[in-house]
């Protein structure tokens, strides 16, 4: 069972804490409230998502790249990564 | 009149946009899609948020900064603005 | 007179350390060290890069835009600054 | 042979690249050139050490984790990776 699968519950709550979040960045909009405020918000969110992203490729690099997957599934998965990464260092 | 609220209509439809995001990736957790779609969709959303802090940015300096600003105004902004991007560039 | 210039010496020692550090990378590779040993170097030199950037930049935010600048000068740093944050926040 | 022995020539011309960018730095801020002069060059460094964090990164992933490589090994390698991501993207 994949890492996602495992920690499902977990992983949904954390996406639905930062959709709450884009929530109180709409109402401070709605509100016209200051823009200083706005971008504390949006600073946050872009925290949250970071975060969600670092556990979630810590997961998938200890679990799909380890000695108990096959190697032609290793493979797919290595030139995945080094892509995926390559676009999110960029 | 801030430029998040000259702007409105237009971060509201990104912000519900990075929301319908966020709702595929709860549906790929629910439909346990494989991990590494996961990470790419978390990844896209990532791109999206530092967008929106991008352009937001923008409009602040330009508008809250300006020559129009009043010195004790801007004095506020410029201690903001600092603090801000200190723990943003973390 | 500019902070970059108050502080000079401080930015100079700061400067003089990164390419140490960059030096230790090349020790390392003439070396043929292992190569997470380069990618723990590297990503100590982006770290300290990115600290400095911080350091620069508020000052820059608070030397520069102040109430003590004249209003044709705020307004050309104004378009300088968003258009380096705009490149550096991509 | 690793792929920082087999690119050894071409990264040792990176990193003494990144060292002229800093010796501009350097010089510069000794001949206290304006600030923003400074900043963006700083830019520019802290652009170049992150294109060669992601190449160096990318020929680790590929060469270090894949079929080659002992089961011991590619545990150790996979928890180092997973670290230091870990420490790259916070």
């Amino acid at each position: 069972m994949a890492h996602t699968t495992a920690n499902k519950e977990k992983l949904l709550l954390r996406i639905k804490k930062i959709k709450g979040q884009l929530g109180g960045i709409e109402k401070a909009l709605e509100d016209e409230k200051e823009c200083f405020n706005v971008l504390q918000q949006i600073s946050a969110v872009r925290g949250a998502i970071q975060s969600l992203m670092s556990e979630v490729l810590d997961g998938h690099i200890k679990e799909h790249l380890g000695n108990h997957v096959s190697d032609e599934q290793r493979e797919k998965e290595i030139e995945n990564l080094a892509s995926l990464l390559k676009s999110y260092l960029k």
